[in-house]
């Protein structure tokens, strides 16, 4: 129940640094890999000799050689040589499209033919030294969907992450839900609030008091397949809020990118990307650390709530006007996967990982319910 | 394979003291916990909002609150708030009946309109000053019935518990099974024997001679669906056994109580209660650590047993004079079950982790077999 | 998919000595035990009482007592005794034909009629004073047959065991596979190179140079139903290779006994034979150890391989000119299989842990390809 041509992110770069990395996407073990510096790759990760996983192998002059017999792989998915063989004739693997950008390795599990890199979304915080960014990569045994459901709805902030960004506010500010053009954005502001601990530790970070009302906004932006960006930050009251000069404010991007293992587990790339101190690599550390911590309370509100949706298969889950983000979050993956089936004519064969016959996502029931 | 329709003990209350507890009985996940002090609620573990276990919650001014996203619970199965929603047409989740009582948390996984708190077993050794009690929770991976059946055919003790409470006179002593009302009961008496190491200990506690010949009795009594109480004991020999005065003799009452959580992995409330020493919580603590040795034991064989059967689907098994308790105990079980369906038209849907399909039952084949 | 008529290794001496021992071969839970000193038996390890199984119990007079309630089992599968029961009418479990020969344990898990110890084979290295043995145990999670086909194409050596018996000579020297008799027969031999780490040493202990070209040999035996016996060896060059006179060759036989516990996993009895230094303990430990590490890189690979070709169903291997060894081996096996099924009329009950949904056997796809 994932879209499959569309760019994931599927790696960081440090992952591939040393050696071969083997990492199942949508349900497709692969193996993503450096042929040479600077160059990259995605393979089907399985030797066309004996089956051997290829990401057990190591990389040797542009060629991936497997592991068990030397066979020497290409980048194409073509088998370039092996010891005492004539190799025209071995079958050629599967080549998935790979792009390195952004500092993100991208992967697009779906039609080759289709993968236009220019799809891949634009990301300033990425690219401009004034920014800076830290983040980590956690392995959820959850639909990737229930993620995305997590990240569109912050009124989870109060209950789960009490001692740091949670705040009772947060659950009294409506909440608007709108989609522009392929984004769904879920807006909420906070005017005149006290600043929970992890803001106010931003705050005496930028030399600002933490004793004084702010204003907060959280701006949650959800684009297809699964890419959730979060502006969020506070101003000292009355400068305007999400507005005001930057002197009087601290703010930043809380960026989640949520890629589907298989039907009931996902890799989340998280992190936080800032517009200030950008080149105080002790705060990204520091910041990095704390988030990590803050996500990991998510992770295991996740976990529980899958097995739980797994236990009560078809038991319908509400949509309340605050889980609207996620509820149009997941019309547009529909859509998507619709028109991918409409798209192709005949189902292809079983993918690796993707037969979960527990599998339940769940289903939702209108309710009339407002503040 | 198991009756709905009656009370199963489910936790201990301090299990639940500090915050509510998620536990799975009969196949049916519940968070039981208090609303205030001294109340006492059981409901599904499912929050109606996005199907977070409830059990992660927390209870606030008499509702648990969903840790996820703040929906407040009532006792009743109801929501009774959720920040900036009205809450009326959310819908209802499953009550259970639940009662405290003796020292334990009673659940009725069945239709709550028959649930009669007169039905719980009156439990003498648990209200009375005179009585001493101590016990512990395990949770074991078997058929629950493989419990039941370990209970009612102690000559498993000359095995298992060899360096403990087995000796050899245990199998040379006749077993006496009757039913008597809705009871099952299984006696032995083992007349001039020389006590085994735990009667030893027992002995010299109550400062009796543990060199001398004793008459040792068990009488193990069954009542559905699942309770098995053993009265354990030695008498100096010659002094009338089980009716012997108390200056003479030292004796306990083994408490089982047993409790299915799918249908091949149950929750085992075991302890001792005992009417000598009542106030002696140091020897309850003794008392107390010796059985948990020794039921692990037990443990330890059931899972391997369960096993067994597994990987011999239909293989039948013997029914001997010393199973006759366990056999008679398993037809009471089978009568509450087939009631409980004639009763219910339509089969109910599946509950959450019912779903065993490895799940054997052993057979019983009828073999002539007497001593 | 494994032939059951036939003889496999199932333990090693030392695995029965203290107690009676649990272990499934062929899909088939048996208990391996010593009746007597000298004596051996293996029987289904299910007890007819309540189904424990007997390899918690102990032996007793020549009896295995069952752990849960006495029943003593006598080694022809019949009850001989159980405290207070007339055990005559008990059901009889099954027998399993057990030898020890050769410092193992053979068991023929099929029908016992046809167990003729003559089919055990000879073992020189095992009964000769002229000859030393030391050897292990791994349970690998893979299917039996591709250790079959690691076994039989050594060109791995130089990928998987680059540190101590890898040489890129491997690859380059061209095998040949012959059919002899009942055995599948892979012969390479590699003429003036260098000896890898491994050789060195083998030399040194031998009191030969190791900075001298050697000719290097392998002869890989196999024969039914998975035994693998291969000769390897090196003599300074130009001395006769594999004939040259023992005083400048040092030589060994690498023993592998390959037994499928399940589909999908398997007992490894790996060792090495040789005939120097015979009463040279230490030197025995040195190389055992030093094999052991070897043989866990096979390890590591294979139960990779195997959960990739069970995530690729159907997907087909190659069968190059390296592969040959195995592809024969395997037909071997098929045609052993095949016989089996036409001599058994209707097909068995499903044995105990044979039924293994996943598991995929690789299929083989011709291709052309020469040196």
């Amino acid at each position: 129940m994932y879209p499959k041509n569309t760019w994931y992110v599927a790696a960081t770069p440090d992952e591939i640094a040393a050696k071969p990395l083997g990492r199942q996407i949508c349900g497709q073990k692969l193996v993503i890999y450096r042929p040479r510096p600077g160059e990259l790759a995605a393979l089907e990760d399985f030797c066309p000799h004996r089956g051997a996983p290829l990401s057990l192998g190591e990389v040797c002059d542009g060629a991936l050689v497997c592991g068990y017999h030397g066979l020497a792989m290409g980048c194409d998915g073509k088998t370039v040589s092996m010891p005492g063989q004539r190799v025209g004739a071995f079958p050629t693997i599967r080549r998935y499209p790979a792009v390195e950008r952004h500092g993100f390795i991208w992967v697009w599990p779906g039609e080759a033919a289709l993968a236009d890199p220019a799809l891949i979304p634009h990301l300033e915080w990425a690219e401009s030294p004034d920014w800076a960014y830290g983040g980590g990569l956690y392995h959820i045994h959850c639909d990737y969907r229930l993620m995305i459901d997590n990240l569109m709805d912050l009124t989870h902030e109060t209950y789960v992450h009490s001692t740091s960004i949670g705040q009772k506010e947060i659950d009294e500010a409506p909440v608007s839900t709108r989609i522009e053009g392929q984004e769904v954005i879920c807006r909420r502001y906070m005017d005149g609030v006290m600043a929970p601990p992890f803001w106010r530790a931003n705050l005496r970070a930028h030399g600002l008091p933490d004793d004084q009302p702010v204003d907060r906004w959280q701006v949650c932006r959800f684009s297809p397949p699964s890419h959730v960006m979060i502006e969020v930050g506070v101003a000292l009251a009355g400068h305007g809020g999400y507005e005001a000069d930057p002197k009087y404010k601290v703010s930043s991007v809380v960026v989640d990118f949520i890629t589907p293992e298989t039907d009931r587990t996902m890799w989340y790339f998280w992190g936080m990307a800032r517009n200030f101190r950008a080149q105080d690599t002790q705060l990204t550390a520091q910041i990095r650390e704390g988030q990590g911590k803050v996500f990991a309370e998510d992770t295991a509100i996740l976990e529980q709530q899958q097995k739980s949706v797994e236990a009560w298969p078809g038991r319908k889950l509400l949509m309340l006007n605050i889980d609207a983000g996620g509820v149009q979050a997941r019309r547009m993956i529909d859509k998507m996967i619709a028109a991918e089936n409409a798209a192709a004519p005949a189902p292809a064969t079983a993918a690796p990982g993707s037969a979960a016959p527990h599998t339940q996502s769940p289903t939702a029931a209108a309710v009339a319910s407002a503040a």
